[in-house]
């Protein structure tokens, strides 16, 4: 396999380098073909390399940025101030050829504009989204987007999203003629915001577009469609209301019957069986599949969850390399053009 | 206790009679101090009640309605075409002052449209919300609102609920000072939609509410706060989503470790750790707090959920019961003249 170039906003999210810099030498120890440019301040990231695996070193460098954008910062004045940060070096890497995708887990806005900024919209898109593939309970997946790059969306981008997302299901899932459905708050046509409605018209005449319907905020785990449309700001509310109750659940599973007092052989095997349905839901477990991809753009950026542990940011790390090596730009490029076309023409 | 009179809307909801009936009958054996109005068709509803025990019957009447509207209607013309229909009688017996509460599983926009149509919105109050009280890991509870009364709130909207919330929270919960957030994507001042961060700064300026900021979608749970305020359109998301997956997570308890071969004593106790789990789980089952409140009205109005089973339209009953006695009108009523006289001055 050819060795790819990710390169890594070290300092981004919540807890910086403690958390990125561990996870680019793990997500080195168990991809040996991706090469990482860690991008950020060199007097922070070379002492957290210090007791690394020279092995692992061959395939890492540092590149240096002198400032980084604060995860609060209001994202139009923190572009304005965006040189040598972490964030647009990283970009700029990509942009530049020198990496073939970028993870952050810094401000959302922030990437957002910069990437858009650095990297262009492919032809025909008006505002890259923030997707992410979900396990279902039916074993297989759902795309669903925006996330939270737009909070508004008009009918226009919720229909670019549709196709873009639906792109994604059968190109890079596989799934033929994949479902695609908006998410509203009731199944009736009249039901939700006019920018819906409108979506939901708009998709019922594209004939590329496999168009299901509306669904509510409990089919988001259920597998009735391959692909869930939203506005930024319900995706990202639904997604990370989904996040806190599997959260919520794991946690009790640790926790349970701790503190009681029990025979040895009831407390083993309790925990056994507890182990058991962790695993059993640990698909679930936000960590298995964080960082979102902005697609859209001419280029692979992945963004990390800001509160990202170091498993989780290696997660995103192998999303970019999974993004890159199925070529995913480039796929959701080509169809947009022919299902554009023709529904400019319808 | 004095006895109380209810009016159950027994045409409404996804599988109408056939639910109301039973989860009516349910809710008389439970609760000897209540009288029920059930409002419908009787050559439907007198056959399902042939044989009830006679003792409850005692303590039913069946008032007659010619119609019922349907659950995907629209709403405006639904309500045009509202007379005689089973949910407008079952309002109308609050309003003529035959039943202290109405219970209806019917569609949701006709019954806020019809609601406050007939019993009035409270002085000061533009459009009543949708409530429910939800338990938390804190062994707690969260006031939550709009859960979708209004699609499109404003900020003034949105600060009426806050106190309406906080209202309930102080009065009905007990909770002193209760604290109030905003549900947004983000902490940050200047994320989210601008009726939002309008609201914000409303409630800031407000003394008389605790606000303490945004809240994120993974904290519907953690009990951070004791109100949450949301438009309808995010609310009714964010619920909904909680559910899916709270009974995603109830159904594999059930099903987990099913078809498996083992030993008998294993299977056993696989099964009573399980039911101890689910028990601890169990107050999260959607079921167990069926029925949102509509605030800001002169009267009280308990939505269920269309596809309540017969349990879940039984605590339905059972919230109408409970609001009635707790006054939670009045006292809504009594802290709102308080609260937006001081803020009209402010």
């Amino acid at each position: 396999m050819a060795r790819l170039t990710l390169a890594i906003d070290a300092m981004g999210g919540d807890f910086g380098p403690c958390v990125t810099v561990p996870a680019a030498l793990q997500a080195l120890a168990s991809h040996s073909e991706i090469i990482l440019l860690l991008v950020g301040d060199p007097d922070i990231l070379t002492p957290l390399l210090a007791k690394a695996d020279s092995s692992l070193l061959e395939r890492l460098q540092v590149v240096p940025a002198e400032s980084v954008i604060a995860s609060d910062a209001r994202p139009a004045q923190a572009i304005r101030n965006s040189r040598g940060s972490s964030m647009r070096v990283a970009l700029e890497l990509v942009k530049e050829g020198r990496a073939q995708a970028c993870v952050s887990s810094g401000n959302t806005g922030a990437l957002m504009g910069l990437a858009t900024l650095l990297l262009k919209p492919l032809d025909g898109i008006k505002r890259p989204a923030l997707m992410t593939v979900l396990p279902h309970q039916q074993k297989g997946k759902t795309v669903i987007l925006d996330l939270g790059a737009n909070v508004d969306s008009d009918s226009a981008m919720l229909v670019q999203f549709a196709v873009m997302g639906s792109v994604m299901a059968e190109e890079v899932l596989g799934i033929a003629n994949p479902r695609v459905a908006l998410l509203n708050i009731g199944h009736e046509e009249h039901k939700g915001l006019e920018s819906i409605r409108d979506a939901a018209l708009s998709l019922k005449a594209l004939p590329q577009i496999n168009y299901i319907g509306y669904l509510e905020g409990n089919d988001l785990l259920t597998g009735k469609t391959d692909v869930l449309v939203c506005d930024g700001f319900a995706g990202n509310i639904t997604l990370k209301t989904m996040e806190g109750v599997v959260r919520m659940f794991l946690s009790l599973f640790k926790s349970s019957g701790e503190g009681e007092k029990r025979s040895w052989w009831l407390t083993l095997l309790g925990r056994w069986i507890k182990k058991r349905l962790a695993r059993r839901f640990g698909h679930l477990n936000p960590d298995q599949y964080n960082g979102a991809c902005l697609l859209g753009l001419r280029g692979t950026v992945i963004k990390s969850h800001g509160a990202a542990n170091q498993h989780a940011f290696a997660v995103a790390i192998n999303q970019a390399e999974q993004t890159v090596r199925r070529q995913v730009p480039e796929r959701i490029a080509a169809r947009l053009d022919a299902v554009l076309a023709r529904s400019d023409k319808a």
